[in-house]
């Protein structure tokens, strides 16, 4: 069976950076199924790129491949890394803590290696782009079949400079803060469903939402706020057929308090 | 061979939406040949998603899967369905409307089913994420070969809650509006080259367009309209080298009238 | 073994066009593993086209194909072509000068035929969309293992009505220009490594850049400039966690000037 590869990274699509990616991969690995989580990641923003990647990676099926480049300390000091997830799952990118919370999600670290075995580095070696230079060939030759050891010397950790905040509580409350702004506006935040009241308030800046868990998005009118659990299992704070970053004027790290509700 | 299945959606490209779609979907069908219609249909808006995958179907070659998600009622009473065109092509989605006119394109509905046979869901379900949870892993039975018929109860119509505004007819004049603006400002209206004079004018906000049809873009000067039959059949009105959309100031929904020259 | 075929254009990602022109790829050929290089070159820039093309090639092996397609003069007198580079890659796109520096990059033209031979144009024919009515099914045909000879008649030559400016010297000093402006805001220059002293600096602009080249973004402090040799051999010029382009307020065209330092 092919490989499922997912790839993330700030590249961008205007220009070539992915596709090269990609190629360096495919000349190793032409068999390998390749699947674009995001290349919109803000540029450098390695924690941003975290929570997506973390986000994203229980949809794969176990034994996946995981490329993931963001990487402001390409050439410095920084490591290149490949490791494999307790849930078998394999990823490939800079030891930045990138991957660190993808890992966590899926079981924990399981192994990894420094790739710092030139026979499975790519052609052409430059200082700016290791993604095509270095990542995307061992994720390569991952998926065609070597095994994770070969590619370097073994680590028995990997860096990690940040982690979200967990939730906390007050008073039996469960207190929180927004990790995340999606595309449609939708806020989410670091509080799993199994935390949450059978009926609450969601209050965030001068926002108090009632009646919550909302059962989906019609239940409000068209541009008004709404509070439920999410396709990450976390609860998002939504506007019907709007955005609720720009309705409600919030953004990443705005505090959230749940009240329940009698 | 391979089941080539197109995606369209409004989720964008900046979350992980679309990668945890086609996982969901590879998961079960991994020699599925995916390709993306656009993932940048405005948020909620059914009718431009709609538009969209009316307009791509027809390069597909028939018994494609079209999967399509554009979907404001998601967890309402609104239904999840998946239909049979009588060309042949496999179609699944929200049933408000966004598949129908891609599906009357191929033919008509020849069968659809209601996807409330749980075993062809995936295996987390979400309130507001079906693409990954119900769509995307209907569409991969499909695309590994599980008959129509098993995924859902039959149904024998789909809802059609809006339609494209035919083109119409003042003293033999063809009248129409604009229904899409491309990603160049082209503007593409209602009105099918089949009922365009051998030489017209085109009337649209101020402008008036003379000495169409034009045969390229490069039959006038940099910065000027004209217009022809675009490759969707359909009359374009088009500005050299700029936006049509800019230019003469029109948006989706602007009257067009059609003059006979002499 | 499946061919590689990289896809460039500027249709943007926001319509259907993409798609249906991978559509008309894989109805002939759907075994061809296809990689976007970009879809967002500017409109009608068949310049920037051809630098991004140019730049990605080298990274894909010997023998893919390359499907590019920006093509202001479709309809026109304009040709469409299939050519074959010495390296063994195959391009098909218009005659107008978009594939030629990359075709030069991979060792110059070996073959070339005008795309006048209807059999293997697609079953529809627009005036507006030969992406996909003639270059994607060509391109298919090609990656379906026909050879070049039979898409048409032999050309002796393509058309090159631009060039990139070559660096010059003064006084034994590198000049150039800045070629491209990426993603990231980094100034790609047309002056490769191999003419670069071993410490310089780089004048451009107001700027002033000492201690070149820099090792890897993180010898600066953030916010500051430096000066590398890049992922595409040529000098670039980067600010660490920002962008130069608007940082030092340089676009495409910009001059460049190296002086040695001792």
């Amino acid at each position: 069976m092919s490989y499922l590869v997912s790839l993330l990274s700030d590249f961008g699509q205007t220009d070539t950076y992915v596709g090269q990616m990609k190629a360096a991969l495919l000349r190793v690995a032409p068999g390998a199924l390749l699947v674009d989580l995001t290349h919109a990641v803000p540029p450098q923003d390695v924690r941003a790129g975290a929570f997506l990647l973390w986000s994203a990676v229980e949809s794969f099926p176990p034994g996946s491949l995981h490329l993931a480049v963001v990487d402001p300390g390409v050439g410095s000091t920084r490591r290149e890394v490949a490791a494999r997830a307790r849930r078998g799952d394999l990823f490939v990118g800079p030891d930045n803590g990138l991957m660190v919370p993808a890992i966590e999600q899926l079981g924990g670290l399981a192994a990894a290696v420094e790739l710092n075995e030139p026979a499975y580095w790519g052609p052409r070696q430059s200082r700016t782009f290791h993604g095509r230079d270095v990542f995307a060939p061992a994720a390569g030759h991952l998926a065609a079949g070597v095994p994770l050891e070969r590619l370097g010397s073994p680590l028995q950790h990997l860096e990690a400079p940040f982690s979200f905040p967990p939730p906390t509580e007050e008073e039996g409350r469960p207190m929180g803060e927004v990790l995340h702004v999606d595309t449609y506006g939708n806020l989410i935040t670091n509080i799993p469903g199994a935390l949450l009241p059978a009926r609450f308030q969601v209050r965030l800046g001068a926002a108090v939402i009632k009646n919550a868990p909302h059962a989906h998005y019609q239940t409000v009118a068209p541009g008004e706020p709404l509070a439920l659990v999410g396709s990450t299992g976390l609860l998002e704070v939504s506007v019907r057929d709007g955005s609720a970053a720009e309705v409600l004027g919030v953004r990443r790290g705005e505090r959230v308090h749940v009240v329940p509700e009698m």
